[in-house]
């Protein structure tokens, strides 16, 4: 896999809106992946958790993930970023989460009470297949 | 997460040609993953993969699987089974391929050259995201 920076039109295609499974590594060492927003902001990924996700336990303890994002017009072209969390950040103005809703939805986050996490990614590997 | 047997609405939405990501794991036990074809065959998954592919040897060293199976029509919606893989069978006569090639692109796969795996992968657990 090639090492970042990643070329323009893969940062093009990464700023679209499109479908993403982020896999993590459960305690016992097995993958895990799921469905998930995500946002790329200045060469760093950005996801946004509840707090009392799963996931969130398992980035704390072992950071590396992998990042699977679609094509949302053709989804079998897809581009895989693997890294490891630079940092994770509480979101109590839920910022970070509405910035996802409306990248995905045009609107705010719906739900203003849970407590949100954001885990900052930063890309060691990417490749592309089309 | 839930055990098997999948529930026959989740039956029904693996029976569907959706867009799907295989996670694995590497040597060095960090996460892979990739846009994958699938099937749903008798309670197990049917993957199906060059025979130069990285994640072959994935699979050979580290059985455990994650595949997020996304709902076409709304892909925030999706299903995640997390298994482990029963049998690695070459495909000689290319019929595993061609089966998820006819069911993606109604066609058989085009490429009649490059030896095949297939992999079945039997669920342990499952989860469902609305």
């Amino acid at each position: 896999m090639p090492l970042p920076p990643v070329p323009p039109e893969i940062e093009a295609f990464l700023r679209e809106p499109n479908p993403a499974v982020v896999a993590t590594l459960r305690a016992d060492g097995s993958p895990h992946s799921v469905a998930t927003w995500y946002d790329w902001v200045d060469g760093l990924i950005l996801l946004n958790m509840d707090a009392t996700r799963a996931r969130l336990g398992h980035l704390r303890r072992d950071p590396r993930v992998s990042l699977t994002v679609l094509d949302k017009d053709s989804w079998y072209s897809h581009v895989t970023l693997a890294g490891v969390v630079d940092r994770l950040e509480d979101d109590p103005e839920l910022s970070d989460i509405d910035r996802l809703a409306l990248r995905y939805t045009a609107k705010p986050f719906r739900d203003r009470l849970s407590e949100r996490v954001s885990a900052w990614v930063r890309p060691e590997r990417w490749e592309r297949w089309e």
